[in-house]
């Protein structure tokens, strides 16, 4: 027997651009982006895929982005299609949608050093995301987010997926985009609940992590649900700020089974699933995390003050923070999403909870008789405050 | 316009080993594998994809994986089917094959941190490969070369891909392997086509790289074609080093466009689509090499003693070092190849030529009168060479 050992390291970089009209001839943004990602010498070709639901919302977006190439031809030429994919979880359903991204890609002469551009929320991006990355072995991939959720959490990290046979993010890959470029003006069209639902991530990362932004939350919460562009513009850099930092500092690739970011979200995966996708993911984490800082108060970690701030924060942003599927026969279906979470993760559960407002803490194991008790608190929580809206 | 910049390291590893009949019951290696890299506490599962040329040629082979893990049940748990792919090309141009792998990923709860052990030629090994990347955003998987191509290249290093709408390679990804078991048994019943093939990579790697290894294999090329496995073995486990260590040096995923390891290979390229597919890759290379050989001569930058030998050492391996493809319509086909090469390359050409034999050179540019004249020098030296078959 003999051995040769192989190691190495690969780098990644990219910057997260924070814009307003991107496409707007004056903005330079974009063409710097590109000057500073194309090798001397290239020509590179830029190939769009676009959300429905920001075509729509923005109809003059497709004769932005020509006239904006135009002037950068010597740079980068645009192909000659811009292509339109169904916005939401039907994207990542449809595996039509990524073949005809994988022809567009070859047809269009897309190799390793041109770029497919994505604009749209986090379906989209997720979808085109994972074309990219299988075409040609990965070419370069430039994503413009425009949800809340994908501007400061899922359009900013490194994975990408669509379902297959009904399973949720089976297919994908772990590939950081060339740049992202987070633009806000996009926010003012997303329906309420697509404002409100990315909030629950920097709820989220806020809790485990940082007791100031917590705060800042909390004082913020009226300006929030009133869809004050200011705040909102804070809030997505400093959780988009969160996430990067985490991804950095961590396991970027998940080779380990420790996920503290996934703070929520094992109860949230079954609820999304349960609903049949109905729960947006942000609202579903919503729950989650109230979910999962009950049962903290319940163990022990941390005060009912605590978890009533947290709540209460949620239902002024105006999240429901309970669902008939959390307690009915006897929290059956939370019970059997803790087992499936445990088998995801290779069959040692690893899940956070939070030992105080702002520090998370990982645990090994959860009582089912406090997570069925965790449902029923949510349950008279949301019935309270329907008996007494005013509160 | 506000930036947060993300840069990281994701760190890989993985051992390449060499045995010699890996599952018997008496070897230890394969328990040793699982025992390093099976997580404390966890029961992993695996799942084996078996080339059906290998299969016929061991007809024991799955009686013995059976037998080899049923004393490995504490660590390792074996799923209940094998799965058997038809060998060579024709597995990489079959989506369904792809599919069937993913499905059984699903079906029998191989998680991230479960294993698809992938056993065959470097066909099997991509396409395997590629399925376990993108399951789960990607299983561990351990590669088991069969041929002499893929234990001393194809199947040691970074990527996997399949054919897509009569695209070679066209989907794929840069993912390592958690572990590659070289067994050496398993070539004994190569073909002699299969036998000999990947000795043109150990040539190739040879000429750019190492004089010493390639005076080792012009000493050897007799006894190399009479199929004796002691320098057999040792060329495997040489070349393999080589290649490791270009990976490592590099550019491991490639993201910029120098190649040097791609000697030979934009002709090979070529030649493998207007053969269809009936030239081998490590035939084709070998005459892609002796193409670039020759036209380093007639650039000037070896002597031909020198392309003399090479040719030489390939003739006595077995390989044939011309095609009628290669000079036909003034070698039209060889020029359209070097064009979709640059393309491929992002536009920015990078040939590597010999600076002399054991030293590669990039060039930028290559003549087309040349590529022509070298490919005539092929076609004139195998008219000889059949004139007078005993040279
Ligand atoms: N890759 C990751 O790390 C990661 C992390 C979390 C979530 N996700 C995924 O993200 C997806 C959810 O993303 P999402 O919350 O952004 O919602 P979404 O992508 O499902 O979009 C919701 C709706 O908003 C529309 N829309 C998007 N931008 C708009 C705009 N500016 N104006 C008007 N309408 C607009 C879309 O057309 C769609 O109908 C899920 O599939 C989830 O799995 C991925
Ligand atoms: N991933 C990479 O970096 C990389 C590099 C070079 C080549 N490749 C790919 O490798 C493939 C070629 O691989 P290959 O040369 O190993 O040939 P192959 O996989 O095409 O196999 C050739 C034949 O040998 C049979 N076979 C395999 N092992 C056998 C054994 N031990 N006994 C009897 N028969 C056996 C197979 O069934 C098949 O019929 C091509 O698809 C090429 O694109 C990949
Ligand atoms: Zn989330
Ligand atoms: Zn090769």
């Amino acid at each position: 027997m003999f051995v040769l050992e192989q190691s190495f390291k690969v780098s990644y970089q990219y910057q997260v651009y924070f814009t307003e009209h991107l496409f707007d001839a004056e903005n330079a943004l974009l063409a710097q982006v590109f000057r500073s990602l194309v090798e001397p010498g290239y020509v590179a070709r830029a190939l769009f895929v676009v959300d429905e639901g920001v075509w729509t919302a923005h109809p003059v977006l497709g004769e932005q982005i020509s006239r904006y190439f135009d002037t950068l031809k010597d740079l980068v030429v645009l192909a000659p299609e811009i292509i339109r994919v169904p916005g939401g979880e039907a994207v990542k359903n449809d595996r039509l949608q990524v073949e005809r991204i994988v022809d567009a890609v070859n047809e269009y002469g897309i190799d390793r050093h041109s770029y497919l551009v994505a604009i749209g929320g986090g379906a989209v991006l997720d979808m085109a995301g994972y074309a990219a990355a299988i075409s040609h072995r990965g070419v370069r991939h430039i994503r413009i987010p425009t949800t809340v959720l994908s501007q400061n959490d899922s359009g900013i990290g490194v994975k990408n997926s669509v379902n297959y046979k009904g399973k949720k993010n089976f297919l994908g890959t772990f590939v950081p985009p060339v740049a992202v470029i987070n633009d806000s003006a996009f926010l003012q069209t997303l329906e309420d609940r697509d404002w409100r639902s990315g909030i629950s991530e920097a709820v989220k990362v806020a809790l485990i992590k940082d007791i100031a932004f917590f705060e800042w939350l909390d004082n913020q919460k009226d300006a929030l649900a009133n869809r004050a562009a200011e705040p909102m513009a804070h809030l997505i850099i400093k959780c988009a700020d969160l996430h990067l930092q985490h991804i950095r500092g961590g396991d970027p690739f998940e080779f380990g089974s420790a996920r503290p970011l996934d703070f929520g979200h094992w109860a949230a995966h079954k609820l999304e699933y349960l609903t049949n996708f109905e729960l947006r993911h942000g609202e579903a984490v919503a729950i989650g995390i109230a979910l999962d800082t009950v049962y903290s108060f319940l163990k022990g970690f941390i005060s009912e003050t605590d978890v009533l701030r947290v709540l209460n924060l949620f239902t002024v942003l105006g999240f429901g923070l309970s669902h008939e599927k959390l307690w009915e026969d006897d929290s059956r279906h939370l019970k059997a999403g803790l087992a499936e979470f445990r088998e995801h993760l290779g069959g040692r559960l690893t899940i956070t909870l939070l030992e105080a407002l702002g520090k998370g803490i990982e645990v090994h194991e959860m009582d089912e008789n406090l997570i069925e008790k965790a449902a029923n608190y949510l349950k008279t929580y949301e019935t309270s405050l329907r008996l007494s809206p005013s509160v």
